[in-house]
């Protein structure tokens, strides 16, 4: 039987054997959400890098910019860290360059795996569905906030860990402990999200009304992958 | 408000600030249910140290030699690792040193700390009123396995802020998880430690009744706290 496993941290993945696992990197507010609403909207490609200074590198080779610092928009960019920002019409076809601290750390972690995936609420099934198709253990490794446990990536794992049991053993107390949890609250996702840490860290209505998007679930039949530095369908 | 925060990890520990948080380090199968057992039973003091050598150089000063590597007790030493070994009447009044992996690291970690406190759920009510009475935030440290992430102390760590919750805010979205996996599993709480990662690495009759014994709640109306190397009540 295939194993599925979780990471809760950056800071624990060195517990993991990454060459063995099919890598899914979540970052549910907002990165790999936004990452799934830009390329299931049309977006070509989105590349993630660490910092301002890269991300401007690809924007002079013509790149859409995208990104935040402190949670604003910077002045330079062309859109911010909101999946409704990804979804606009005029990115269609674009390539996306984006910096993201955690997810990106994620991303550079998980090198080595035979493939990264990328998860969030909005492509849950199509993400289970291709992991169901592979030979190999999934990993789910969550971005965390600085490092630290964070629930709405923990109970995202949790919710592909209950759709994967089936097929997959849960190898681990976190597998077992992210599925729990996602038992305990599945019957309100945004109502949970919305009382962690990450959501009380973002304020006002835009912000509101992205967290009620990044608990949608399926809105797009989509599996963003690592291809070389790029995230493609 | 007074905060309660949880540490799922020692690979974790850096991320929080110790120095104004009482410390309580969680190891349930089965150090600190050994330590609440033996104190709880009129053993004088037990000293944790990490190697058999450690252990070894007490023993010569007169302590009682205690612990186990691959799941056995050695053969120079006087008790190995289960709560019913450390309840022998024989050590009454005796000083035991204890050989303890993850243990241990926690404790050493936690120096540094206003205070440092064993939990168990043999201790849980009298660790919880004992927390009630202090000024000092509370960091609950799991001792985890490895520095994995395990369910049996994180479950712990949970009841600990169930407990709590009426004087103490639950800070961290680590502490609001482990709150939420205690309130899904707390119907029986000895069957999911059953079913954790570190009990299957247990096995035989012996590691069955200990695992029965450590879920047990309130066995014991005291709090092993650390004074200079040894935990005493």
């Amino acid at each position: 039987m295939k194993q599925v496993d979780v990471c809760f941290s950056p800071d624990l993945i060195h517990q993991y054997d990454i060459s063995d696992h099919n890598v899914v990197v979540i970052d549910i507010l907002r990165a790999t959400s936004c990452m799934v609403a830009g390329l299931g909207s049309g977006v070509q490609s989105i590349t993630p890098v660490a910092t301002v200074e890269e991300c401007e590198a690809l924007g002079a080779k013509g790149y859409v910019m995208a990104g935040e610092r402190g949670g604003q928009k910077l002045p330079q960019f062309d859109l911010g860290n909101s999946p409704f920002e990804y979804m606009k019409p005029e990115w269609k076809g674009k390539k996306i360059a984006t910096t993201t601290t955690n997810g990106t750390r994620c991303i550079e972690l998980s090198k080595g795996a035979p493939e990264i995936t990328i998860g969030a609420f909005l492509n849950l099934s199509a993400l289970v569905e291709h992991l169901q198709t592979k030979e190999e253990n999934v990993l789910l490794f969550c971005a965390a906030w600085k490092g630290k446990f964070n629930l709405e990536d923990s109970l995202f794992a949790g919710a592909v860990c209950s759709l994967l049991k089936k097929d997959f053993e849960m190898v681990s107390d976190a597998a077992k402990s992210a599925f729990y949890l996602h038992q305990s609250m599945s019957e309100d996702i945004e109502y949970y999200i919305s009382r962690s840490n990450h959501a009380s860290r973002l304020s006002g209505f835009q912000a509101q009304e992205d967290i009620g998007y990044c608990a949608k679930i399926d809105e797009f039949d989509i599996v963003p992958m690592l291809k070389g530095d790029e995230l493609v369908v």
